[in-house]
């Protein structure tokens, strides 16, 4: 028996037309889709995406994988152990697998992990990645501020990992999006404060979806909880405009100015 | 009479099943696509992406609109004034006008100067921007290196626009996106060389399109012609594993090797 193919499926930021053509055509006419979810209780972010697109003839398989939210070894190994096992079941009987993940498969997603692992256990394996939008994109629309454009720099920072250099990175991009901010919230408000950064900032949770939330005043987070699926974006927009080349001139030329 | 709607509608990295099903809906729907070439001699990418999706009634209108690619404001600000003005007279005529645009539209996109070009004329115009898969997601999805997870942090820099600060970015991040490289590329070979980073360094361009290139040695490159869109990533792979926080170890600890 041949291996199934395993798919690595990116379904965008939340909203169900922000999936590609190429992921739903898969998630129409593959067997079987393995959904990740932070455990048996919480609702999967991901399968709200896809239910819309789901065929409703009974005939496709889908496994729900807990993934904790956790940086605990003792909680993490046995539970990613399960989820792996699944999904090499499924495909040891040669059966396609798509593993649904929100966004893109390649960018801070749990499908690494998943595409790591399998990858070293099952050499022949064939893995196909569809990539998806990604939040970095979407927040951006969704507040209405373009994120990068002409010779702007952007950094992209899982905050929950520290915050040390964050000052730093601050004064040297142009842009910078914050990941994964909700539990050093006062510390990014505390040093956006100290860098007169503010003005240039917002918050966004749940990007694209109906319970989204976009907060332009990030001093009103100060106390209040935000969630894990958040984002705190800075875009200076100092050196924006494809005619304010480094070359050219230290003073801002807008195109509109010109016109 | 009432302003149409501008849309900036993202269509993704290159071939036609990447674009989201509601930018597919859009280009079948909207009366008027305004799309970008660099030239009337150039064949336009955005459109070689949406061609398969258009309406074949000959209902739709397609205005073909010319972002020279240069620098120099004498060429380039009659240009976009004309361009401009081919959107203003869809939209004050009443129509809703598409612009389609590579990617996605807040990223290093030509939209993004028609964005803040129109809302700064028209206070009232309402604009709907469709986020895309931007080539940031598909490089390394073509290349199959994950992007960044967990504690990992991402640069994304245009190469184009000086190498100055690079050797520092390169030191500090974990992965860097260098976009628009072609015109750099000797500096950034050599550059990589230095850093011994060119093992974690790869080339492509024209991701996901039927003339895709992907360059594992960047050596091949010396001397070579590249063009502009093109992109090198580095991806280090030294802090990646969502187990390895800085506060539990400085070594690597990957889940194979717990499992």
């Amino acid at each position: 028996m041949s291996l199934g193919k395993l798919y690595g499926i990116g379904v965008g930021p939340g909203a169900p037309d922000l999936v590609t053509l190429r992921a739903y055509e898969l998630l129409r006419r593959l067997p079987v889709l393995a959904v990740p979810r932070p455990n048996a209780y919480s609702p999967s972010l991901a399968f709200r995406i896809i239910e819309p697109h789901l065929r409703t003839d009974g005939e496709q398989k889908h496994l729900y994988l807990e993934f904790p939210m956790t940086k605990d070894p003792d909680i993490l190994v046995p539970a990613w152990a399960k989820a792996f096992l699944a999904i090499e079941t499924e495909l040891e009987a040669g059966r396609d697998v798509g593993f649904v993940t929100q966004g893109d498969p390649f960018i801070y997603s749990t499908f690494i992990y998943v595409y790591e692992s399998l990858k070293a256990k099952y050499p022949e394996l064939v893995i196909e990645v569809v990539p998806g939008v990604t939040s970095i994109a979407a927040v951006p629309m969704v507040a209405g501020v373009p994120l990068v454009d002409g010779q702007e720099r952007l950094a992209v920072i899982p905050a929950s990992y520290g915050t040390e250099e964050l000052r730093s990175i601050l004064r040297s991009f142009d842009s910078i999006v914050l990941m994964k901010v909700a539990s050093v919230m006062e510390t990014v408000v505390d040093l956006l404060e100290e860098e007169d950064l503010l003005d240039c900032a917002y918050y966004v949770e749940r990007a694209t979806t109906s319970e989204q939330r976009i907060v332009r005043d990030l001093r009103e987070l100060r106390g209040n909880r935000c969630i894990y699926f958040s984002m705190v974006v800075v875009s200076k927009k100092r050196r924006n405009g494809v005619l304010r080349g480094h070359h050219v001139s230290k003073e801002p030329v807008s195109l509109g100015a010109l016109l």
